[in-house]
């Protein structure tokens, strides 16, 4: 496909190159910026670009945050020994839509996978660790997709924790395996979390 | 779907503003953006930025062009005898791509569409009158979307060159390659029966 302009060019490339995103849509969405007014553009890029150096993630619990304490651990009501831990951002996000859960989050920043070169020292596990000793957790969920790496990730923390008086315990299986957490629905979803069980059991 | 951090939330909602993208889209394009370098995300925004401010459109075809005449009509191998009225720039490039003409193109900007409150007054029709009067031009092709706004906007435009001798004409409605008979509309089917084509002429 070859464009009139190397603007067009240019600008059609950086959309393409967003996941999902082939380079026909990214025509499409470049030429209807182009039908909007100049500053419809101009926001869409300040917007973007202000989230992206402004935003933060919390230091307690990794979720994304405006200030240096996500929303949720700074909420009084949400039970502080109670932490649900989550693959990212948009796990914590499906949890918060089913409403069923009022303990806080642990987001690990992905989940152990050799094959891609993510060790445990790339995650969050070290501050988790520190967490559940020092607020004196008395329960652990795994809420992570349920795939080989998912269960590699739990059994690592769940040995790292073998002395730990805590109770750990996974969301339910109601999600089918090779599924993603972010597309289940919200029934499920909840479901799974009140139905949470203990690792023993789940893994022997 | 409850956000986090309202810096995520405006930025969700920018993406959701364009055509196509829904707000769960919208989340794993921004998540996407957040995981990469903060560069690319500057870069994204600049890009679109400059490439909104700085783009410009031919001042005869109103193609999007890089300088005040587009590449096509900058073209001295090009016929400016011939021109290809199309609606949009898309329609452009799709035609660029068959590279089976060689004249020079007229973008509309829309089509006559008087429930969407797009009148004549709105669309580039009088620098297209003044053009095939002063490039003298010898053929017109009309290669609109064949629907009823389509050919209003043909007929309006054939009203107007009625003393014109230049030769007026349309893309051939007929049955697509890899088409079925059976499936076609009557409309289309009708059409590519009356305007039926000498079978040497077919196949040359």
């Amino acid at each position: 496909m070859q464009l009139p302009s190397t603007l067009l060019e240019n600008a059609v490339a950086a959309f393409a190159k967003l996941p999902g995103i082939g380079k026909k849509t990214a025509l499409r969405l470049v030429l209807h910026l182009l039908k909007q007014d100049e500053e419809v553009t101009i926001e869409f890029g300040e917007v973007l670009q202000k989230m992206r150096k402004e935003i933060k993630f919390c230091q307690r619990c990794f979720n994304i945050s405006d200030g240096t304490i996500c929303s949720i651990c700074a909420n009084s009501g949400r039970s502080k020994e109670m932490i649900c831990v989550v693959e990212n951002i948009r796990d914590v996000i499906a949890i918060e839509n089913t409403q069923q859960f009022n303990g806080t989050y642990h987001v690990l920043g992905g989940i152990i996978s050799p094959l891609d070169g993510i060790g445990p020292d790339q995650l969050t596990i070290e501050p988790l660790i520190e967490r559940i000793k020092k607020d004196k957790v008395t329960e652990l969920i795994f809420a992570l997709n349920p795939t080989i790496q998912g269960d590699t990730t739990i059994y690592y923390i769940q040995k790292k924790l073998a002395d730990s008086t805590c109770r750990i315990t996974t969301i339910a299986r109601g999600i089918a395996f090779g599924g993603e957490l972010e597309y289940a629905d919200e029934m499920t979803l909840g479901k799974s979390i009140s139905n949470r069980q203990p690792v023993q059991q789940y893994i022997k």
